[in-house]
């Protein structure tokens, strides 16, 4: 690039006027890895639920289609879900395949510890088939004002309707 | 540019400080036109519904202010129901007017064929009562990474309450 | 950075390579301030109303969890609810804690007038025990053509159950 400045002032002007369209930095600016911890609502557990069904299941197909649940759910650093929470997660899901379980997210990650303060707003759809999956970091604020990124997906565990664990892998590609 | 660059070194500088601010790439860096097709379960056809109200309608208004459908919708590139899809729309829309219909989506595009293979994540105001109306894509993955843009909706048709289908014109302004 | 670019040329090539990755404009292109007026669907009172909740809240706690609203509120230039409307806001929220009321929103304000015409679309958690909260103002349109920015909230008042005031400082850092 200074070599190119010196010797192509006109290889200069051109990246400058292509700037949004094609600048490629896939290294992130910032990496955060933290587990998702949601514990649905089973109508009695409330001290220890953070997550409960707004609507019923339609009945389209066997795989919950249309059931929407809202969670505010504890993010941890380690897949321990009694470990010390860094973030919340507060937002929603829903099913959405007649044929398999697959589901569409929506949240902010909120930060408020010592090392991060501010949010990260998040959507994209979960296709829990996939080994991972990528969802979308389209905002943040506070610590992370107006970054953008890719949060990728991994399904850690589930125990049955009621307990699942993902593990987010936060890439951050915009940073101000 | 080049001619300023020669010429006017001063302008050349100005333009790098304020590149975020006010830089206007207004040609896309990728287009795509698809058909968004929903057809809505009606109680008994789970076989060809694509998607199903997982609210009713509140009794504000006569225009199904408050139901919220999910779907899972087949995008094609010609505006056959039945032609391959190409991706499919995963997400969500609800009504959201009392005295006309007007809709609110947020959704995934799925892409998985030889040509694509990655996501994008819409969101935006349906005013149906406009010829187009412009949704914001608001970020993607795989060979969307990072993806930035406008898809400008057109009803293409409506039979009823249960078959719409949408033109959907895709231009990405931000690409990696 | 005039002078820079007179005396080192190395400046200006290594700012061009890092632009997406560190360029800090922290001072807004654009910047709007209005109010929102929500007033929620009693039941009785449809004339007046311009919100209405689609599902009921849950019985996780006591504070309205996963009660869903839709909503189609007036933006005022000033506090008062009867005052002209300059944009409306179409989207929902819902409430997401079982300890304490707080909400998660996301909407498209709908600009329509000789000022300015065009759509910004917005998300984020309104953490209402915090005296301002930030959402994210992911995307834009029409005039507001791929715009990203941070909306800040504060709470102008709320009377009773059925209306509430939100003060939205509006300020975007990213104008094409």
């Amino acid at each position: 690039m200074i070599f190119f400045f010196f010797t192509s002032p006109l290889f200069i002007s051109l990246s400058v006027s292509s700037v949004k369209n094609s600048f490629k930095p896939k290294e992130p600016c910032k990496h955060i890895v933290l587990y998702y911890h949601d514990t649905l609502f089973n109508g009695t557990d409330a001290a220890n639920a953070t997550s409960a069904a707004a609507t019923n299941a339609t009945k389209l197909g066997d795989f919950k289609f249309g059931m929407l649940v809202v969670f505010d759910d504890p993010m941890t650093k380690d897949n321990h879900l009694l470990s010390r929470p860094v973030a919340r997660a507060q937002g929603f899901y829903f099913y959405d395949m007649k044929s398999t379980y697959t589901a569409w997210f929506a949240y902010t990650l909120i930060f408020n510890s010592t090392e991060h303060k501010g949010t990260l707003n998040i959507m994209g759809a979960d296709l829990m088939m996939m080994e991972t999956r990528d969802f979308s970091v389209v905002g943040g604020t506070g610590d992370f004002f107006m970054a953008r990124g890719i949060a990728t997906i991994h399904t850690d565990t589930f125990q049955g309707a009621y307990y699942f664990r993902l593990k987010m892998d936060i890439k951050l590609y915009e940073c101000y």
